[in-house]
């Protein structure tokens, strides 16, 4: 079923349907590029921490037969997330639990997971000025019931040994995440820049981790801009959302 | 005087001459990106370290009424700086040490240096099965007589607080070069990734730190690509070598 404040959007590229609700949480343009980034296993085990309304799951389903479980603190977009899943006859391939996030061990085990993906909240602090009114938008964002640390920890403990780490996060906080990745044993090997267009600077990174990987050999992949100077996407933008 | 093996260059865009030899050491394009990358100040004392043949301090002369030192271990390299800061008339500006960069603090005080630029050996080791026959570039490209924290260290410790790191590197080190800043307190301000052509990784990265910065507020420059699709110097750069 869907709620009144609710809408289905289809994604027409990944072939899925997915639950929205701009009053509680919509996927944003970051779930598409991580999704299209990460090297999805076919097979093996996928989870999705931080996961929302679930959409970087579903956008990787078609990629794989292998299990994703995600894992969303929210119950309201848990559950939108569990629907979406049933509205693409997912049941059997997707899985969402509706914990904290420190609680993951307690349902995935420890060392048993190919892939996490991960699309964390952004922000470490919610200053008090710009309080963001909507509670569930304020933990999306900031970082009140989880924190990079703690994303990056846990990451790594459901990893099995040379198990992948896709993380999508701000420019400003890549030496933090590097700090951390080293600290809990996830050795980077690919990094992206998102530039919102030509001449500025970039917004959005995404970086891939190898559970006790090899040190050495960081790759800095092309670097892709959304919008041309019309504020139009981009070719290549374009197509993740819409397809060819 | 010039050398038989020797050449003067002329670097329109930065009005200086430069003398060469392929034999010895001539500047690469990366010794341009840094002194165009760099925050150069109108005063105060710069000093570049692995200077060469004094390439980055020449080019960037035109925009600072600074002093400039350059610091280089191959006597015949420090040469060749010298007899072309002669060549330029700038022997009031510059100054060419030929000397250990361990020794650096024997010359130039601790904490007193505003901005420090560098283009050191890129390489970890020096491979046995391609070992370069060419002592002069053997030690400019490979950690041979110093290396990556022995470099950023003795940067740390020559910058007045506040001062200013600049240098050049390979992207492979992004890691191993924010670990060693991080460890001697230059805080990386900005960081601009070069890349050969469209869909090609990253082969050159700039990065800025400031001594005692702040920490966080990295921002990710526009990526420069150098080459078009036939292998010609894209505008931006064609005009970092031959000016408008």
């Amino acid at each position: 079923m869907i709620y009144s404040n609710e809408r289905v959007d289809q994604l027409v590229s990944k072939g899925v349907q997915i639950i929205q609700s701009p009053e509680v949480f919509s996927f944003s343009l970051d779930a598409v590029l991580l999704a299209h980034f990460a090297k999805v296993p076919k097979k093996g085990v996928i989870v999705d921490l931080c996961a929302g309304n679930g959409a970087v799951g579903l956008f990787i389903s078609q990629k794989t037969n292998g299990k994703i479980i995600g894992v969303e603190l929210q119950e309201r977009l848990a559950d939108m997330a569990k629907r979406s899943i049933q509205l693409n006859d997912l049941e059997e391939q997707m899985d969402m639990l509706a914990i904290d996030l420190k609680e993951t061990t307690r349902y995935i085990p420890k060392d048993s997971v190919d892939l996490v993906v991960c699309n964390p909240p952004y922000f470490k602090e919610l200053p008090t000025n710009t309080k963001n009114p909507n509670p569930h938008l304020a933990i999306a964002r900031h970082e009140l019931h989880t924190n990079l640390e703690e994303v990056i920890a846990m990451s790594a403990g459901l990893l099995k040994m040379n198990g992948k780490f896709s993380m999508v996060h701000r420019p400003e906080r890549l030496v933090e995440i590097l700090q951390l990745m080293d600290k809990h044993l996830l050795t980077p090997k690919r990094l992206q820049f998102i530039y919102p267009k030509k001449h500025k600077e970039a917004n959005v990174l995404l970086i891939e981790g190898i559970r006790n990987g090899k040190s050495g050999g960081l790759k800095i992949l092309p670097p892709l801009y959304v919008y041309n100077e019309d504020n139009q996407y981009l070719p290549e933008v374009a197509e993740m959302l819409y397809g060819k």
